[in-house]
């Protein structure tokens, strides 16, 4: 057999997040094992990997208390390195959780002058954003939460929350920045309760806000996962509310820690069908909304990995995408699936209930001539479909 | 000691489901443990025991393939009987989840045959609670989901379930009846993944909706801790977002399967909270919004108890609401908590970040002389306050 | 491409549970979505898809309350028919869960008429089991626990398993059966809490057992992982201890409710080193202990599938073992995945950590010359093993 | 009300580890909140709070890379501290996972070198256990597992875990040490999965020591609830096979992260159950066997908090089991209680389901004129036995 690694190029849109090969394994039990590069040595091996684009909090590239002069030098390294490696920063976000002054939040600290500061980070990131020519700006809030239930007033954080959201919004608009906000919802972890845990609680957020037109989504992977729910599903939902802008590919296995493991190495039929939706869209609805963003990995190389499977990791990635975009294509086009999908209903559904024009009225007073016991007894084939995939996949 | 149950009437506005008092104990791996009584022998029972108000399914009452005659007189009779016993039926619901017609679902089966008879089903149980005076319709779409990613087209499955609800909710407002819908969200169980899973999906759901300003929510206390999330942390984003319209109260112990406890009997402290926000309201936000509606559970006896156990289940649902209910109200008036939480800035999160009539470009400009090393060194005293929670429940 | 279901033959050792696909649907929120067939029924079909083997409750064959008649004219049909179709019964259980009498349990309810009950019972199910050549007797207690920590002395709990177990296990040796007793752990579902939740805490129980000699595990996939646990990591530990006596696969997506999946629509990734370590052994281990038993399914078709989907669903977990067990055996095969397994240390551990006979003085007077930064820079490539593993599967 | 705290004195033996209150707040996503003080500073504060023993790994005291005279000198000023402040070192454990070394484990890396040096580090604490009279030894294998199935040959693993601890276990018997070995077991994080996941696994693998009599087991609240498990369960089985040698006791929210959140602030009904064993024993076995160790604390004071946090959370954590032991005594010396568990059989549990002498003949011959559809209606009154419970912790 020749098990084969697949090559990406820039055309895939593969993107990678500074802190993903840039994280030297610190973790609650342990320190670095690997030492931290500068941003700018971490674009030059990614480009070579075949990587499009990269991404990056302003805290990856200087420091939480830089001055002006050492911010802008080291930015304009990184840009300088970025443009001559080929590639593009694509997205930019902000930190607003490693330095303890973020202990109870960014936008929604109980500390009204930790707000304050948080905001006006987050708007200089913005600004860091545009300049860099970035189309996404992401916002996680991971520090937007409690640990016990009384130590939030939650109407007054949602409120918080909003101001901050939409503060934010209106001055991408004010500026005309060519920016869209994407928000990254998470369950849990650092905190034992985030606000807006999951892509349903933010896209309920958005839908309260002023500015919500130019916010959407950035569900992870993982996060989701850590909420006991379907990613691909969550992408469903953010496609079909048009709010999904960004997305952050990884693993994670089973209702633990935030494992941030390379794409593929989690739950590998939930990323088969996640590449599925990606690369072929909704089945039955072939014009609908469409993915057409980066393809972007928010992973960690294992802590047990020196900086050869730092690389090896990233490539893991990206080959693991590829060969689940062959599979899903294959899939699509075998005539058998098509059957099976037909079998089972799947490409019956985008039919509406009523008839065009039915109204209630009609409809109630319609008999159907519907027998349920008769009905009941349709085999839908799921089963078979989904075995279909599983040999797709692994066949 | 004197420990003491306590006692509800009916201006606690209590409630319970005709299916909860009245589960068997049929389980997945197990037949009956009780009788089951006819509807109105619940009703008398309940009311014995200061329940202020009922619930139930169409096919709690009558038959799913019940004809016309057969459904009138049961339903009549179970009318009379909560009439005499001077209850209210609050909140009435279709089950479109039992009968295997809908093992794909309702509004969102795969085969268009089954949406048709289910809308019908809906639209009739829509009758049956204006008819009989309820408030609330409550919808749960415990089939509407799959076992596997590719057995649904999820973009025309979210259009199905929104033409379903829009339709439904249209036909409330044609009819011009008194009734709310209430979505209650569930991410799993009796399907793997289940269409909105989470409060917040339903609240994105809802504001997709034509007649949205009808439907709200009926979250369910072990249901979204299924979801690994917060349950006062959902009330509070509902009531934040103006829709929660009812509530399912009840206790669950861990990431497992449905267990429908008696309330107070899974996370305690979590039931404590809840409570607080359900009889206190925001803490912070003393003019903020407010659930005024029935505090109805839905839970089962456990089957290893026999109709003694039934009673006995119900009545400690009550006390469990009514002791963490005085102990939540002991616990606002203490002025060591007032301290604490003014302490902890519970209190300060209410005000606006940006100053009155502050604009972004003032705030930019403006130099609060903020300090991030010694603000980051600010104790919030969150653990000492959670402890005088545990103090007041327990002390 | 040719994607193609792999084919069964008895060689293989493949047998399911009568209860499997004899499953009708019923579940805690829906009833029968299929019809029952008679016990021999199932056998016939099974057998034409290439099974080799069959297994079965005693009430998956006749009724709780069957008379001896009943019993034995049942019992001698089904054999018949397993003869015939050239199938094998390689194992037994008892139902003591199903009936209300067992709701607290079989040999630990608080009831001790109860437990008499639940010992004779069980008695009588290893009779049978002997009478029809069986030659492991699986013992799921999946009723022994509870839903709340005050209902049950739980050190008396664990004497009354042991006394359970001692006297069936004593029972066998006394009668000269050819017959081992396998325990089924699973953490909750129809409990709360179950007893014995993992492997760990049966091999636990084992080792204070009187005849603990002939009583091993049944380790099923969803159990453990509904544990959070690992489940080959499972069968390692049971292989280790010498008590890998019986296994249950199936597949499970999540920490949910028990799903009984088809093998291999679960965690696939886990799957394959799940089928892994069943065919191909301990990779550092060539003469360790090996599974040579049945590869025994205990899942259930999905309640959407009639009865086309229930033989479909029984082929999807045989050809996925198959496809698993092609993949593994080449990814043993590969040279690159020797090297990389050489490369990460796998094949090291095996090797003592201290020298033949050196002792513990000598080890901590001699100095290794161990430089601990330096080894700390070790790069394990546990990352491109994986993905390795990955493009083995899906390559 | 007066809701009161309630003051720890020595007899209550409550200890605490110095990495607890020594915890400055570094998480995966954030760096300390806190300033580091030296061990010998927390020994105070905790003597002034009324705490009667600390516990610490070698590294809390002396880094990881000392000399000898570090290492003495400040092991030296620890050991005067704490006799000064009236205090007892009544556990030394070892940290062989913070050091990158260690990546892969420490007695089960991959690397042969790494686990000799991980094995000496090991024999060096208990030297340093042993000369500060510690009792118990704590062994908490954090890195000892795998991020991907194929990273460990498992059957290897186990015989090298085997091997380390036999090798320790000797050495303290060779030494004639007074100390015990106590595993903490834990399921995941830092790694993916870890060897020994719960108290069962622990258990099992010390039934295959040689020298397993002085091994047992320190089960922590949280760990095992991260496997989804009844904290008080484990307990129970752990003291049934005579293993019970300490407890780490804490508080944790959910299958999330560890939290180490105080205790009870966690699972509040769950630990209501464990401080009733700890400090009554089986209800129903009287003569059973009972902890008589510390009651120790692994918590960490929340990020949060500063200074003043720590030393009310470390106070927080006495007083909840302090109140937790009141209600538990009257919970127990309850009459109502006392006839409720006699009512649910809790009590009867201890009786053998065999008769004295009786032989599985003569039982079998035996017809207890068992009715089981007239047993089936008992009403066990679980859920009236636990709102008992419900009603004297909060009443």
């Amino acid at each position: 057999m020749t098990t084969t690694s697949r090559t990406p190029t820039p055309e895939h849109k593969f993107s990678f997040g500074l802190w993903t090969v840039g994280w030297t394994g610190i973790d609650p039990f342990g320190s670095a094992s690997r030492p931290a590069l500068e941003p700018w040595e971490y674009v030059k091996e990614l480009a070579a990997l075949g990587v499009w684009g990269i991404t990056f909090h302003d805290n990856d590239v200087f420091p939480f208390d830089a001055d002006e002069k050492t911010r802008n030098e080291r930015v304009g390294r990184l840009a300088k390195a970025t443009e001559e490696a080929g590639l593009v920063i694509e997205m930019v976000t902000t930190n607003t959780f490693s330095h303890p002054v973020f202990k109870d939040g960014g936008l929604t600290s109980n500390d009204r002058s930790v707000r304050r500061f948080g905001l006006r980070k987050v708007l200089g990131a913005v600004d860091l954003a545009a300049e860099l020519g970035a189309e996404t700006f992401v916002m996680w809030g991971g520090r937007e939460g409690s640990e016990y239930d009384g130590s939030k007033d939650l109407h007054a954080a949602f409120d918080r929350y909003k101001e901050g959201l939409d503060t934010v919004a209106g001055y991408i608009k004010d500026k005309g920045y060519g920016l869209r906000i994407a928000l990254e919802p998470k369950p849990n972890e650092p905190r034992v309760d985030i606000l807006l845990p999951t892509v349903g609680h933010a896209l309920a957020m958005i839908a309260e806000l002023e500015h919500g037109d130019i916010v959407g989504l950035n569900p992870e992977t993982g996060h989701e996962q850590m909420a006991n729910l379907n990613y691909t599903h969550q992408l469903a939902q953010a496609l079909w509310s048009g709010k999904l802008f960004h997305i952050d590919l990884n693993g994670q296995r089973g209702l633990k820690y935030d494992q941030d493991l390379v794409f593929g190495h989690g739950d590998l039929m939930s990323a088969f069908f996640t590449v599925d939706l990606v690369e072929n869209g909704f089945p039955g609805v072939p014009d609908g909304p469409r993915y057409t963003g980066p393809r972007h990995f928010d992973y960690k190389p294992s802590r047990t990995e020196h900086m050869d499977g730092v690389w090896e990791s990233a490539k893991a990635c990206m080959s693991s995408y590829l060969l689940l975009a062959e599979k899903a294509r294959a899939f699509r086009a075998d005539a058998r699936v098509q059957e099976a999908m037909t079998y089972a209903g799947v490409l019956d559904l985008a039919r509406p209930t009523l008839d065009e024009g039915e109204t209630i009225e009609q409809f109630l007073a319609t008999d159907d001539g519907f027998d349920a016991e008769k009905a009941a007894e349709r085999d839908f084939g799921f089963v078979r479909l989904n075995q279909l995939a599983v040999e797709h996949l692994i066949g």
